[in-house]
């Protein structure tokens, strides 16, 4: 399988995806833009293009790895010149306002993607070829034309090392706003509540250690996409935030009447199957 | 510097002190006592002991290393008993209301330390004799005759790689319930609204990756040294939940207004200068 990309959006998923696609030789050609200057990407696409319109027409495949709100305008600007014999796929951390809008194009081979990979490194430091290894790359079918393109993209996951996984855009932005979204929000509040009491007692950053770090780190999340994901997700965010304070106040009835006990040890259990992937886990 | 040590309660912090205060040749002889069978010691402390009596008898310098429960516990036997020449030291997570038993023996030689360091791996893999170093080790004196032993204290803290922290018990458990018992509340309460999700939809465990694993992971830390940290630092910790449950609300509120942009630059400004911390971090 030898196919042309073109990959509009050169962060940590659109540049990992490149080198990905070129080392384990499925690209003959990858076109790539970005919003930054073209230098950063040598070694990473094979040629930089000004024009958006000159890479969809140029590509057999075009790769949409902005931000979620950017990719929605991308889909608008793109699908009504595309050719019915290209695929168009983003890879956006939510799925429903992106299908939505792929939705409106019935004629055209539109599919949403999320590879469930990247952190928060960033720079070169976050390229990585073998970042979708082992991971799932969910994908949405907007409708039925759109199927037309699907086996070859689950061949192109397959070939990054990852496992394609059909899902339905709401159940993905649903599962997703629980184990993804709503730790990012937490990990946003807990490093503000830092931040106030830094402000009155510099010695508590003297106290930083394991716990505040992994749990705080998520705030690191690079800022455009996470603004994206609460804009696309912001239903399904609020009210996981809602679930959490209801659960925050259940933990602190009981913690006053010094009945916590079985409640973190139900928790403990059943994490305790999983301690492996939880303790070996590198970000 | 040559002393002999009794350490109770052979744990990750009471082994690998051991193993420090040997490998780094402070300690002349170590005993030590736990609640599981001795075998599991061999290696880490020279000779196990079945009384608590003949530990503190043989020893220049006793350890107590056990949750901060037991440690008050085992404070009140041996206070009484314990000779005016020997320094005894805890490890505990709080300091506030173990402090409080250490003030009832004014003649004897008790000070209050907590090293911040340790990780949620546990049994063998656990112990580590370079797990305090470039750590702050907290020390608390209870009384003015307490501070007689502080010199020598502070030497096996820099000995073993860790570095003296003095400060009043009531702004180290103000602190730490900050820093690190709210962090713990919270991966417990994460953890717990994914195992709700998982009942009514299998295919969420699909999702979890890095950001989960990195929030929820500190829901494996040991249940009795939990349990012991919420008895201890109960007020504390209940009014952090309440300022943690006040942020999420304002958020919440941001969010609805897609006023969220601002307040989550300002979090992303601040810990983006200490992004090494928190990108090269290792649990």
């Amino acid at each position: 399988m030898k196919v042309s990309f073109f990959i509009v959006g050169l962060g940590q998923i659109g540049s990992s995806l490149s080198l990905a696609l070129k080392r384990r030789k499925i690209a003959h050609l990858i076109l790539g833009k970005d919003i930054k200057r073209r230098s950063f990407y040598k070694g990473i696409i094979d040629e930089y293009v000004e024009e958006i319109e000159e890479g969809v027409e140029r590509a057999d495949i075009i790769i949409l790895s902005t931000p979620a709100i950017e990719i929605i305008n991308l889909i608008r600007k793109i699908a009504p010149f595309l050719r019915e014999d290209k695929i168009l796929l983003d890879t956006g951390s939510t799925k429903k306002e992106i299908l939505k809008e792929m939705q409106k194009h019935p004629d055209k081979i539109l599919i949403g993607g999320h590879p469930m990979a990247g952190n928060v490194r960033k720079g070169k430091d976050a390229i990585d070829e073998n970042l979708f290894e082992g991971k799932p790359f969910f994908l949405c079918f907007p409708n039925e034309n759109s199927k037309n393109g699907g086996r070859i993209i689950k061949d192109i996951v397959r070939g990054i090392g990852a496992i394609p996984y059909e899902i339905d855009p709401e159940s993905h932005d649903q599962f997703t706003s629980v184990v993804s979204h709503l730790p990012y929000v937490l990990s946003v509040a807990l490093y503000s509540i830092f931040q106030d009491f830094q402000r009155k007692e510099k010695r508590i950053k003297d106290f930083v250690s394991t716990g505040f770090i992994g749990s705080a780190r998520l705030a690191l999340t690079d800022l455009k996409m996470a603004e994206g994901i609460i804009l696309t997700n912001k239903s399904n965010i609020i009210e996981k935030i809602e679930i959490f304070i209801r659960k925050l106040q259940e933990l602190k009835n009981k913690i006053e009447k010094n009945e916590i006990s079985k409640f973190i040890s139900t928790v403990k259990k059943d994490i305790e199957k999983r301690r492996k992937i939880y303790e070996n886990f590198r970000f």
